[in-house]
């Protein structure tokens, strides 16, 4: 249902958002003009800031205003391990699971010929020599377990041999809390060949 | 996890729309900033002006920012019907299941007075001099089924008493495709109550 001009264009405008539909916008946006016009404004000013400000890091590529994201700016992050991934999202993930303390590389993407993604526009060009100056003794390969990200990781490990440093791929294999009986077969398949020896 | 001041404050300010809690927001922000930023600053630019244009339309009081709202201005609509609304979204959803060729009263809530919401902030004050002036000869109360709102659809019979208008009550009673066993027994009672001869 069209309401008015301006209100129109707000609901249109709101489904820039993933997983936001004509629904969830009509809803928000009717939400925010009856009860929460600061917070409107205040979501404006937000969002015109970092669109206009955010770059990438300098070092990792990540999302940043500054020219070093906080990781790459801390001193205590332990640049002998460099974590590299499609997406800052995905950094998110990692540093919310806790337990790694080394820094990141982002590729913002994944190889993928058929969309024009090569690895000059995943900064794959740039990466042995960063690798090389970060004086990283360890390259993780943490991209998405898909075609593209396998093909990603095996083009960086490659890419990686001859500067001799150690390249390792993240365990793929039964999540935490996941059945067997209701796990699809590729995904076992992983978990079988990727077993260890317990001592 | 704090990602950068600027993308801090973005993921903070989404989260002024309903239903979106920090994991939704970040997701969003993420997506913004890296695939549509165009999208971002248009979605700023919608809310800026939606927020400071939109007003109440002069005559039903729903969200629009000219002085009369499209239903009002549309002669094509009845002006013997008026149907009073709690919220323009509840607009929206009768207009969506068709059906009603008549005008609305938007109340912007429901008589609470631990609340502070007496008759004078739903401009219930001027509804009796509203339904004069607009001809109804029919005033149908689509208040919510709650005991605010029924209080409220109770308060609007009364101060209607005087002006000789036919007030009506939406029907509540089992929804369509509803089944009796799963449906509370509130609903129940309110469906036997209303019960009507077929012929």
């Amino acid at each position: 249902m069209r309401i008015s001009p301006l209100i129109d264009r707000l609901i249109d405008s709101l489904q820039a958002q993933p997983g936001v539909g004509p629904k969830t916008a009509t809803r928000t946006a009717l939400h925010l003009l009856q009860y929460n016009r600061a917070g409107a404004l205040a979501l404006a000013t937000a969002l015109t800031d970092a669109a206009q400000q955010v770059q990438h890091c300098r070092l990792c590529r990540t999302l940043t205003e500054s020219e070093l994201c906080a990781i790459c700016a801390n001193p205590k992050r332990d640049a002998g391990a460099l974590c590299i991934v499609e997406s800052p999202s995905d950094i998110v993930a990692i540093e919310q699971a806790g337990g790694f303390g080394g820094r990141y590389y982002v590729l913002h993407g994944r190889l993928s010929p058929i969309d024009g993604v090569g690895p000059e526009e995943l900064g794959l060009n740039a990466l042995a020599e960063h690798v090389r100056a970060s004086g990283a003794k360890e390259v993780i390969l943490a991209t998405n377990p898909t075609v593209e990200g396998e093909a990603t990781a095996h083009y960086v490990k490659e890419s990686l041999h001859e500067s001799g440093t150690s390249v390792t791929r993240i365990a793929h294999g039964v999540p935490l809390g996941g059945e067997l009986e209701y796990i699809d077969g590729g995904t076992i398949a992983h978990a079988l060949q990727g077993r260890r020896r317990i001592d």
